[in-house]
């Protein structure tokens, strides 16, 4: 069995389903795991910390033979790990966050698919001018950093803007039913972050895992401050979506304080880091968490998507009179 | 042909979409067109004003044969607007914004159906044991009142809590893709609003209908603003969505303010209101506002959402190898 679109066929996956390339929850084994299971998996370079990238890449190259892929943040990564990562022979380049153009030339030169990651149509129409092979449809439900538009009605919008270009959904798809309503929004694929983050194969923290695991969609809240208490500039109009925690209650409307008492809370809040301590450190997670309730295998979770997902698409022709 | 599901085999519809209760905009005659062309057109009771719902209502029953309804806002409609629709014989009453058990019994005993809509899962909870016969869970990128939750992840989240109770999804739907998306999330139909806001029969203001046509998604945002300067005390967690306009650009950020400036600004806003001066009075909508270019009959919009669904359901099966 599986999910046929141009995009799939494109990169001979079993099923359309994009591993979202979490930087530093997404490493080489993940990414590898997602591809062997028909998926593509992508490692989630992050702000572009080279040593990290290599190893993970390392791992990915060995351990697929399967098309996959590797993301960075498109206004804090450099050059050099773009390079880098293109020494590994991707199969696939993520940008999301910021111009694509300084990279666009060097990523397609280098024979590899340029995946550009938007948040509003305006973007859409900038990745498609740079380049890109296929645009993703970012909507605010997703985890991570995004910005405030849906992705029920920022999908088929985006889509009629790029057409042709192939266009993926992001945002809350953490099942099949997500995949089979992201088709049917004109979508070739789907994005899938939060399901990910808690698999076995993911680089989170058991105990990050676990809080996913236990969490609900009205858990999580779209937030600065913790881009500001780690020292990361974000431009507008992203901010990230976490679960909501003791930091975030705290500091709720108050990043300019938490920006003047940095000398106090900036170590505070990376020893609780690097202790595991997430009622203080953030857990990136997407409005889909209501719908995760274990942590299985990335395999598990490609099979458990796709398959529900034909089993929706098989019944739609059914409801038609 | 037509669209079959549970919710629309009980109305007798030929496709499961129901005209959103946009209160002061969905007039009886709105309504009874919606109803005629095989959805389920709702009287949009608003705030409960029983000259105007008298009036309306008297349109709507005399408009169709077919199963047609009303909807009120929970927390202000009191109980004299409730039983002056009840007289009218609809055929399902729509509660949304707060508790519905002050009203549910009336209304069953009545042997109407009742749907109430939700915004997140505790509130569906809450609505199963009240009695509603149908839910509805609306997505945060819905135009006028609502929450925050997205409705892509909240769509499947609600339906699972609540099964086997039907659930129709709201927010951001306003053409065919969006209604076979939400039909693949596990919903049984569609609630459409500003859609039909922007139609022929519809109440708004000729401007008003221009704008929504006018406008793209990223032109909406969530505000207080528009109750405060009205008055109207909404209890948390409700805001509206409205597009933007010089008064959304002039208060954002300053709730507070504009609440101490209300001897001035009120009258001011209330002649704007009367003149169509839209730069200044609200124009609710949801982000679906980018897939609206037109302002069609509300039968040509039942047809156009009815049979792109139909022809995306109808590719649906095709997607599976």
């Amino acid at each position: 069995m599986g999910i046929r679109t141009p995009f799939a066929e494109r990169f001979s996956l079993t099923y359309p389903i994009l591993l979202a390339p979490m930087g530093g929850i997404a490493g080489g084994r993940l990414a590898a795991a997602v591809s062997n299971a028909g998926g593509l998996g992508l490692v989630g370079g992050g702000y572009g910390d080279l040593e990290w990238l290599e190893a993970e890449l390392a791992l990915a190259r060995e351990g697929t033979r399967r098309p996959w892929g590797v993301g960075v943040i498109t206004w804090h990564a450099g050059i050099e790990a773009v390079k880098l990562a293109l020494r590994f022979r991707p199969d696939v380049f993520f940008l999301s966050f910021g111009d694509p153009r300084p990279f666009a030339a060097l990523i397609k030169d280098a024979g590899c698919a340029l995946i550009c990651q938007v948040q509003d149509v305006d973007a859409a129409q900038q990745a498609k001018a740079a380049g890109a092979d296929v645009i993703v449809a970012q909507g605010t439900e997703a985890g991570g950093h995004g910005a405030v538009r849906a992705a029920l009605p920022l999908v088929p919008s985006v889509a009629d803007a790029v057409a042709p270009t192939p266009v993926l959904a992001a945002g809350g798809i953490s099942e099949g039913r997500g995949l089979a309503a992201a088709l049917m929004l004109g979508a070739q694929g789907a994005v899938v972050g939060t399901r990910f983050y808690a698999c076995q194969e993911s680089l989170g923290h058991p105990s990050a895992k676990r809080r996913i695991v236990g969490a609900d969609g009205g858990d999580t809240v779209r937030t600065h401050m913790f881009d500001v208490v780690r020292g990361y500039a974000w431009p507008a109009p992203f901010t990230g979506r976490a679960l909501r925690n003791r930091f975030t209650a705290r500091w709720a409307g108050r990043d300019d304080e938490l920006a003047r008492s940095l000398d106090e809370e900036r170590p505070r809040y990376q020893a609780a880091a690097a202790a595991g301590d997430f009622e203080t450190a953030v857990v990136w997670a997407g409005e889909g968490v209501d719908l995760i309730a274990d942590v299985p295998s990335a395999a598990e979770i490609v099979q458990r998507i796709g398959r529900e997902a034909e089993r929706r698409l098989g019944m739609a022709s059914g409801l038609i009179v």
